[in-house]
């Protein structure tokens, strides 16, 4: 399938490099083709440069978030979740019209220090916005409560853990659930919370994501939902 | 121990009647004992009245919120969360003063219909408004990721599953960590996230909690922290 992939940092460049390797054709969206490419050089966490990741991934395009999106039969956000709604008002309404849009992003602002605070949270939420802003499109909010290597590669945690899915579509939530059985994902630990205002309740779990994170000083891990028989 | 439950409704009930079973001396609290014994028959949702309840548990005690705060060494809010700064003001400083104050509480509001919304959130948490209204007493905040029949019987739910626990006092903690282990929870599957600002984390996860319940129809039900090796 053709996919686009909004956004070149660390989830974008996970999440495009698994669909590359399950041989989709995967084109990665950005603000500004030439400026992406032009920083060059490990960034503040010591990864490498987009530029140098790109170089290393062949398979991968490279184009404007406008591009992309009118490229992809699915849509991935993998943006900032502070610059998701302009950088999909620069992939346009027409390119994403009538197509999935599955949403990764946390609308996460760290502006302020540590922890992040959410911009947009507990009456209203960044998967909801979307929805609002792009009637037409079909929007899935899914692996927002995990890092990176962990959505795509579930079996970094050991054992049954839990991925959600929030969205209005039932046949666009069922093609994203088949995309989480090629990342691995079991069916049964696929838990579909409802329709796209279930967002709220996997945005507001960044919050304690964070707090984990400073616990267990590792993104690798997950919650399991477990219910009495 | 004397320990004090401020709070007539279910999850009062439920924690007074655990802590009676083991054995401590138990003063419920409440805003006006002669209104809370006329109210007769089942409530809304079909329970017996506290009166009812009350009538059944002859070894639990019935008090104002500041004589059982007073007669307290350990007391906990299991108060709705967005009566409980006016309850705890009730209960008066002096009453709490140097003594564990162990927040069961969410701040939810349903006026508004549901799903409920947070009156505190994101950048602040009743956990913290709690000790910063009362700066001698130790809060803890704990078991508010649970509806009550869990929080005092976590085998209702099987295999492990986790139990977070926050506050700035260590000791007041270790305190709180050995109630929960007389109510069966294992120290593998308590989770010390940290300072009191982390009741943030725990009181966001109310709104996956309600939407959690609207899947199963059930509030028997957590969720486990599994981590990578």
């Amino acid at each position: 399938m053709k996919i686009a992939v909004l956004g070149t940092g660390v989830v974008g460049q996970v999440v495009a490099e698994k669909l590359a390797e399950l041989g989709h054709e995967v084109t990665i969206g950005t603000r500004n083709v030439n400026n992406v490419l032009a920083v060059k050089g490990p960034d503040r966490f010591g990864r490498a440069s987009f530029s140098d990741w790109f170089k290393d991934h062949p398979k991968v395009k490279l184009a404007t978030f406008a591009e992309a999106a009118q490229t992809g039969e699915l849509i991935v956000n993998a943006t900032n979740g502070m610059a998701s709604l302009s950088a999909l008002e620069l992939a346009g309404a027409d390119n994403m019209k009538d197509k999935i849009l599955l949403d990764i992003s946390n609308p996460l602002d760290f502006s302020k220090g540590m922890p992040p605070t959410l911009s947009v949270c507990n009456t209203d939420s960044l998967g909801e916005q979307i929805q609002r802003t792009y009637p037409h499109t079909k929007v899935v909010k899914s692996l927002n409560t995990l890092n990176a290597y962990v959505q795509v590669n579930p079996a970094i945690v050991p054992g049954d853990h839990t991925i959600f899915i929030s969205g209005n579509d039932a046949n666009a939530k069922s093609k994203v659930r088949s995309l989480l059985n090629s990342f691995g994902w079991k069916n049964d630990n696929i838990l579909d919370l409802g329709d796209i205002t279930t967002s709220r309740g996997v945005e507001q779990l960044s919050p304690l994501w964070v707090r984990l994170l400073g616990v267990f000083q590792s993104g690798n891990f997950n919650i399991h939902v477990v219910k009495a028989k």
